[in-house]
């Protein structure tokens, strides 16, 4: 099928203005065979802006836009095409008919970082390839070996093992200081664009739930895919959210001995709270409902549109289409 | 006017595998208070992919793709919405009818970066303010201010003055020592995707002019807006090239004093070269024409569309449309 769009563009959402100085300025060739150029790093930069990426339907079917937001160490790129290329989210939610808008968290991808010191505090990590590969659950922990042949991903895995590598390209650095700015632009986009429904991703989750707890006049529906927190129930009003629909999505191979039944068990307290206080959260649980398979990343797994359609059906189910 | 396209994505192309080793590890709290985590960065990366988005239309009137390269310190986010929020050249040239190809160079955006020590040697900086100001001729040198309502633009300015700090925000870091890396996979992208024409602005004009003499066959057309530089004529075959047009547009206010003199200088040079050898290189200059007043970001200047027309008539006038 073809879609009919209005417009396709971008804008960042503002973080603060930083000022950087007492750094000693250092020569370096900026192309091979060019002059020496002075760089003084000495100055005035914008950081902990966002990025965010809209497609807006010609006619969306939808009542209100969608805000995708990635998970830690990742990017927007998250919701484009698979690794393996095959259409992503942001293309099937588009063909169910909502506006979309991916974003780039503080210091991720297209939202930029500063390296200069002083600017975040903290130093910048980046994942190797065996974290991605046991920590997202692509194989267990112990199974990852830099001689390919021998890695051993799990019986059943969905996620595309072959193109695993074109996954580890879409990872960046990440900086540990940053939530709070993060929490505020997410909060900034909501109040740009909303009402909305966010569709958060593993670190994103927190944030997801948390944008709501801070607009619940704005946040039309929340939905966590394999959330890593929620804000912690004792020390929120969930009373304020009991009218939005919250929703989320868990793979297969959460195992004991990993972090990932500790995060289940977060939403089900969070849900908890929520039922406590007159509100809902939904559990898609996609083994419990015999679907096998399904790593951190379902939005990528060989069955992505089937959970993307899992995904829809709830979105119509809370008459939030037109 | 709606466009109707048949998908939207991204894919990475490839750069090579790094593997890190003998930096201690450390000790990091990913999330406030969360559990203490061992960060160990030794192990194996991809390093040197570059982003590619495109949007393919259902029916495109171009030949072939257009692939839209961004300059230094910029990402893809250049061609997107102006820093005010018109559209930009993403959007025009669908909008002509081609399907567009935005990338992100190496260690630009989306394309990710490594923050490992030895990985590509070096160190990266970042633009202050006042660089962006006065080295992309929004204003004359000597004309920044911190104290903003001191600022002094150029007489005429067409850039977006009053989002400057928007286009900041688009500023990623940069290092110099991946040049070779980035055309490498530019011309993986024309072999992947080619037959296409590359549209470049200032860092990648030598990119895309490099590009043509790599795969002869495959570029259809170069277009340079405000390139920063060429292959040296005396070092390439330029005949190779004779076939395929060429385009270069110059912005207003290139003045003695700063480098973009040398840059026309360079331009002028490879025209020569190219016509020497039985080739062609077209130059809009737009203050030649009688078009005053942008800067050297003709796709956010105020006049960004008419600009945008330009350059689509001289693809219509060398049949690259249907």
């Amino acid at each position: 099928m073809t879609i009919e769009i209005d417009r396709v563009g971008s804008f960042h959402l503002p973080g603060r203005e930083a000022t950087v100085s007492g750094i000693p300025p250092r020569e370096d060739v900026l192309t091979p065979g060019g002059p020496v150029r002075v760089i003084d790093q000495n100055g005035t930069y914008e950081v902990e802006q966002i990025y965010v990426q809209y497609v807006r339907l010609a006619a969306p079917r939808a009542r209100y836009p969608l805000l995708m937001w990635h998970g830690g160490g990742m990017t927007g790129v998250t919701w484009e095409d698979t690794p393996d290329g095959r259409p992503g989210w942001q293309m099937a939610f588009l063909e169910f008919g909502h506006d979309v808008y991916v974003s780039d968290a503080v210091e991720r991808g297209r939202a930029s970082f500063s390296p200069l010191p002083g600017v975040y505090g903290g130093e910048p990590f980046v994942r190797t390839k065996q974290e991605c590969w046991e920590g997202f659950r692509v194989g267990p922990v112990g199974s990852w070996h830099e001689d390919r042949d021998k890695c051993r991903a799990y019986d059943g895995q969905r996620f595309p093992v072959d193109a695993f590598d074109g996954f580890v390209r879409q990872t960046v650095p990440r900086w540990t200081v940053n939530d709070a700015a993060t929490q505020a632009a997410y909060d900034t986009l909501i109040q740009e664009v909303g009402p909305a429904v966010v569709m958060s991703h593993s670190q994103s989750g927190n944030f997801g739930f948390t944008a709501a707890l801070h607009a619940p006049d704005k946040v039309r529906a929340v939905i966590g895919i394999e959330p890593s927190g929620t804000p912690l129930p004792d020390q929120v009003d969930v009373s304020t959210v009991r009218d939005i629909p919250h929703l989320v999505v868990w793979g297969d191979f959460i195992e004991e001995g990993t972090r990932w039944p500790g995060y289940q068990q977060r939403i089900k307290a969070y849900r908890d709270a929520l039922r406590a206080a007159g509100g809902s959260l939904d559990i898609i649980d996609l083994p419990a409902r015999g679907i096998h398979g399904n790593s951190h990343f379902p939005m990528m797994d060989d069955n992505s549109d089937a959970v993307a359609a899992l995904v829809q059906d709830w979105i119509e189910s809370k008459g939030l289409m037109k």
